[in-house]
């Protein structure tokens, strides 16, 4: 696969309690969280007494068909995760949620996110005699309340909590509650909505959305909600918390059609692009051309701020993305053709100015550049939507390593001269923030561009290599 | 499958002559032409002495696995073919190119388009003793051919093409020729180019930019070009012509950065759209949205004239379009907000615009409005970039039947109250025509719009029918 | 695979006319000739006007699931057939029945067997113009029958039937009668039943055991049967038969409870192992081994005339026959003790007589003596209840080609020496004739061994070899 | 699939330690101990560091397709196993054997056998904050393992064995050493051999001959053999053992060419076939006829002892035991004729005893009876070679419970009514006893024929049961 992006998001959740449908709107909500992680997927749902699962291998349709999903619809509490693709062998055992079952009481857990001490937790653990299956951290959490001595199962939840470090969301069903939780500096995106009187939390709005949900707010640094039949318990397990979401996810990984403290992503994209337009200042050219589909609203940003007409002129082929032969050697320049393709006789002769929401190991952008020109662009202008991306992020996304970011190796002179345009502009880290702020965000994490990380790094493992490391295979 | 659409393309056809990558570029041209269909694919390669075959069901990858198509490296002429998906069972003794084994010599053939006389001369044929395995109309072509007492090879298909009637663009490939041929309408396109040296004609030229060919000319109607190491013989197989493209090519089917007569389907769309702001006249609103995929470049041509601002307020889901499970009863109305997501802030409390490039049923028009309205807008006003689609069509194209077809029973006004919009405009037929013909275009079939059908329909059957009329099952 | 033998039969055919379970009694007649051939199976139902079909790759439950069974579950009249393994590339398209469609009305194929001289006869209809799909004789058949130009039906199966020559035993469905026609040899066995008023016919009588019919008769050389709803018709294509049932047939190919003329298989084989012992005299043995499973009731025979204890001493793993990893190359002897296993305190320090029903290229004879002296034996003696086989087989049975079979290339001392064995004796051809005629036996072919070739061999082509001289590729 | 018995083993084992094919030789030991053992399938192999697993669903060609053992090639100490086919769900999960990584280093374990404690030991140590993935003995084990403070690896596992009661023969795999452990029942069957000095063990000495092993010895009930690169040290776990082999062991499961005590199965199987013979006293009667494949051995000890001649009047369908086609009402009868047929012009008029190993349900029985009968068989004694089967195990087998097996509800002269055989004789229990003695054993389990069940059960939960009981689901 010629991925068009070097960033893989790290999963969704959804979660769900006391609906007739909760399993049916489970795997809605799944379905348009899917964006989040195409690798597995999978339901645990309670009837009140038991926990029961389903699970699978690929998208929505092939890793829940139909029938198995059907199998739980009588239930009427459900979470749900979507795994992302890592690059390493992939397993069923690690497609969550993970379901436990035990004579105390069974327990179903997801998580999106990334621990920063799971290693070291885990090797206390089984010093004391603990057996891990897998090299998931929500497998860690499910050790430390299954260890844990408090009196209530809320104590034990806040317990164990406080014993990992790093970013997550969690989603955990017992037999008669819905917990969710977020780490208390507030890294990945969790929503708090209803539907027909029923609670639900995702891991984006346009969850809900898919299933008629009206969304309430967004669950907050360090809070720990706790929904039964009686309703919602909202508390925190940490005094202090540091608000400090990915910026990332407003950059690039959500649905434009999500909202994050009640703005929609699509408009804080398209104010990105307008203030990199400012940043920029004057430029000669004859259109802006976003690149599909990510970066489309910054480019309507740039577009309506500079003044300079908006075209469509790369598209993508929607059949991209599938496996595809090898080409031979000879064939193999021509094979990046197929993933994005000009509009020949609009971009010919004509300066272009390409927007695009970020680069990683620029080669796409030098696809693009060369594609353009192929079709007779006099000039290629490529503008960047967010920061230089230079660092590895150890919160919950799979960026290349050190090595593979361009960023973190050459200057912005370089990397213009890499990809072939004839100027490159980035948008400043101060004017991102600002941005930002404007729609309501408390504080940003902005490592990847910064190396700023605002939550020490113990393990030092980053989440993609978190299988060999953790498991020594 | 919510199908966005009840339009499907009749199918893609590729060939190539003299070219050490053949296969390899007949799978990439292929590629970018699985748009036009997606039941199946295949590939036929000479060796200058025999030919060889590869095929399968499903999207290309599936289809012609990467070890299918290096089997069929090693040899310089190609003939390959996508075909769509009826609605019918479908079987793989259907999926094209067909390969015709003889003493004589071989056969490999691919068609895009439907005979409007194939029942009837292949009774004839089958009243002779001819024995056919499928119910496709180039195995019709193929048993005239073998029958042909004609004295050359040139002739045997000229005499062949005389005998049918319909809308065709044929691939023939003998052991040392490529052949290809379009009806003397020209209802479908396809189109001449080359690359390092060797000719290589498509149903579309994206295929072209797809394997770095270049673009030569249009094949016309009426046309029999014959491709051999000599060069290429340019011939007729009829003295007179009547150019009749399909205007659904122009409006739907064509990938937006493919041209015909040198000027691309995004900029005829664009001008389309541009013709119904110009129609519509003044009308108050905020924004104008496209439908995407296929619409978006009216959009943008509708923003430009009326000077609207354009705005993504439908996304998307690019997941959907899978198989999905069915939603339970209760569920189902909220199953159709997974296709296309508005974008809740943006459009809350406008008044906007949507442009479609046409409507068949009327499902997604009725729930585009809704999902507008849900989120907020105050008004939803519906444009359509061509005229109202009344009637199915006999030359290539599945449209349902008439049965199916919203306003080939309701008037523009019903049809409006139907799918709920405040108003509801359609380009006009002549106004459609004026912009083909701005772009070079000499003749457009319009029967779908205006029942004229320029082709006299022998058999009566409609393409979608064929398997049942003519296998009589 | 380890083949045991380098035989393989060529098909199993089965029809029958006029019961309300007629797919079912098909599915389990084609289920009890699945040794027959294993690559593929089919069904042809009629439901008095129309045919329709099933059929697919792998043993009966792969390729035709309850569900393709079922469809045809309401029709009265029905024909299978299951297909062997060539060593070639196999395809669907290849498997039987054949179902042709034409407005003249369907008809429905199938056979076991081979032309001799289906080359040249096809060459002449595709000199008229005809194009095969296939490189099967069926299709050949069905040529001729589209082309004859004789009055009834029955008339045109006949005009066909004189035309072609070779091995063959044909089932034909057309949508109101069910006709079979055995060639003028009879080399391929046919067998009328009877079951609830409805006539069948079965390659061999297993068949009729599974589904409760009655065994009537053995069709006769030359003989044309049609069965219609006014009962059988009985009569033949020629005047002059000359009855030569295959010996292979008798000694290896059929199931042991088939029976021919009326007495089992189990009971010939038994009665050839006794003419063995005759013919082997008196040896000092301890026990008498067959090869499992074919030549168990050869071993009985052996064990009942000398008076030689029968035992065990051979055990087949049956889960062997499947596909396994190829052993590297020090294991690679080892493997070989997967599918045969001695019974080591059984033949330890003893002399023992191993009974196999042919030897074809030596290998797995080669194996049992060493894997027996492995065990332990002290004396290890060879008997073939079949004479020296030597020839390749024109009339539907795979042989290996001469290059492979040993008795061509050496003499019975020297394949002794080959395989290892202290002695070899095999059953000569006189008395193996003895032994069919006193079985009621006209005449059988014993071409592969003899050389003597009943049938002129007018193409030259082995059945393996006919998709590649046949279809030229 | 129509079950020939109601009798399933519960799995087998083999283990080997330094030998460069490691892997390639537990693949092949697995596919002569396949009848053990058909759900699944998987190896773990050390490189003296750390442990590597695969594993899958289905026979061994599909649980380990070639180049999942291949990745296992280079290692030089590898354990394996086959799992029965439950008749719950079954999911990769449960397949062994378990590989358990942990940072104390890795842990691979298999098991044959079940025990009686499991639930008691699992709720204990879940109280103390144990997860449980599955609901297998030998994750308990593992869990003891981890838990146990014992000094050394030896003593841990001898500490952790000393808690579970039951049936088991486990191969544990640790990085640098190979542990085999029998209970102190030795209930189940548990081999040592050697092979180019190598030690290895299995279930069953056909996994040795399949290799080209050296059969050395039975492991003894209560040992503890621990194999590294310094040899084999042996030890044992308890100081008394109560000597109670499994007596099915003998009678149905193991495979006729594998050796208890250095006799072959096949011998102690005629030597039961002739203490039935005498028990059964004069009867007239013209063949002697064994249920195949099973009881083959049995009949011709019958035969040698009463001197009747034993002939193959019942064939088993080698295809059969795949999915078939549910039959119709009218079809259901004629289906069983699928699996057994006999030679109808043997027993034609005769008057025969069938022998077989034993009787679960009395549904084969029945056939068997029905379909000798149908075939023309004058009178059918039935003769089973072992005492009435009335109890179900608790031992590692899947018996049917009470309620499906007939002895536990009727007596012998109501059984013989119940299968309509014109006599029926058991073998009686105290001769089955004298038998096993005269060929080397110490003591056999009989409880499923008295009762009397040697091992106190403690959890009361049958082996098919334990899904459901443990995992409460």
């Amino acid at each position: 696969m010629y991925d068009i992006k070097g960033l893989n998001e790290e999963c969704g959740v959804f979660g769900i309690y006391g609906h007739d449908s909760a399993a049916t709107l489970t795997y809605m909500a799944l379905h348009a969280l899917q964006h989040r992680g195409q690798e597995g997927a999978g339901i645990v749902a309670s009837n009140g007494e038991n926990l029961f699962g389903a699970r699978g291998m690929g998208l929505l349709p092939e890793a829940l068909p139909e029938q198995k999903v059907k199998s739980l619809a009588s239930y009427k509490n459900a979470i749900g995760h979507v795994r992302y693709a890592t690059t390493g062998a992939s397993e069923l055992s690690n497609v969550q949620p993970f379901l436990f079952k035990s004579h105390k009481g069974d327990l179903g857990l997801a998580h999106n996110g990334n621990l920063v001490n799971a290693k070291k937790v885990r090797d206390a653990l089984e010093d004391e005699g603990a057996i891990f299956q897998t090299s998931s951290d929500s497998e860690v959490l499910a050790h430390l309340l299954a260890k844990s001595k408090a009196a209530t199962r809320k104590d034990k939840i806040k317990h164990a909590l406080k014993q990992i470090k790093g970013a997550f969301a969690f989603v955990i069903l017992h037999e008669d509650s819905l917990t969710v939780a977020l780490d208390d500096h507030g890294v990945r995106p969790l929503m708090l909505g209803e539907v027909d009187g029923a609670y639900c939390v995702a891991s984006e709005t346009c969850a809900f959305h898919a299933i008629g949900a009206t969304y309430i707010r967004d669950i907050m640094p360090g809070e720990v909600l706790t929904i039964t039949e009686d309703g919602i318990d909202e508390d925190r397990y940490v005094d202090t918390t540091y608000p400090n979401m990915c910026s990332m996810e407003y950059i690039y990984f959500a649905r434009a059609d999500s909202e994050f403290h009640q703005n929609s992503i699509y408009r804080i994209r398209k104010a990105l692009g307008s203030a990199l337009a400012e940043e920029m200042g004057d430029i000669d050219a004859d259109m802006v051309i976003g690149v599909p589909d990510s970066s489309l609203a910054a480019a309507k940003g740039f577009s309506a701020q500079s003044g300079i007409i908006n075209e469509q002129g790369l598209l993508k082929n929607r059949y991209v993305g599938r496996t595809f032969i090898t080409p031979d050697q000879v064939m193999r320049e021509r094979a990046v053709r197929m993933k994005l393709s000009p509009v020949y006789d609009l971009v010919k002769d004509k300066k272009v100015i390409v927007i695009d929401d970020s680069i990683v190991r620029g080669t796409t952008s030098k696809y693009i550049v060369q594609a353009l020109k192929n079709a007779g662009a006099k000039e290629v202008h490529m503008g960047i939507s967010s920061p230089p991306l230079k660092n590895p992020c150890y919160y919950g996304i799979d960026v290349s390593t050190h090595a593979e970011i361009i960023a973190s190796k050459k200057s912005v002179a370089e990397i213009r001269v890499e990809i072939g345009a004839d100027s490159l502009t980035y948008l400043s880290v101060d004017r991102m923030h600002d941005v930002f702020k404007q729609f309501g965000s408390r504080g940003q994490c902005d490592a990847c561009f910064t190396g700023n990380y605002p939550i020490e790094i113990i393990d030092h493992i980053l989440p993609q290599e978190k299988d060999r490391k953790v498991k020594g295979v």
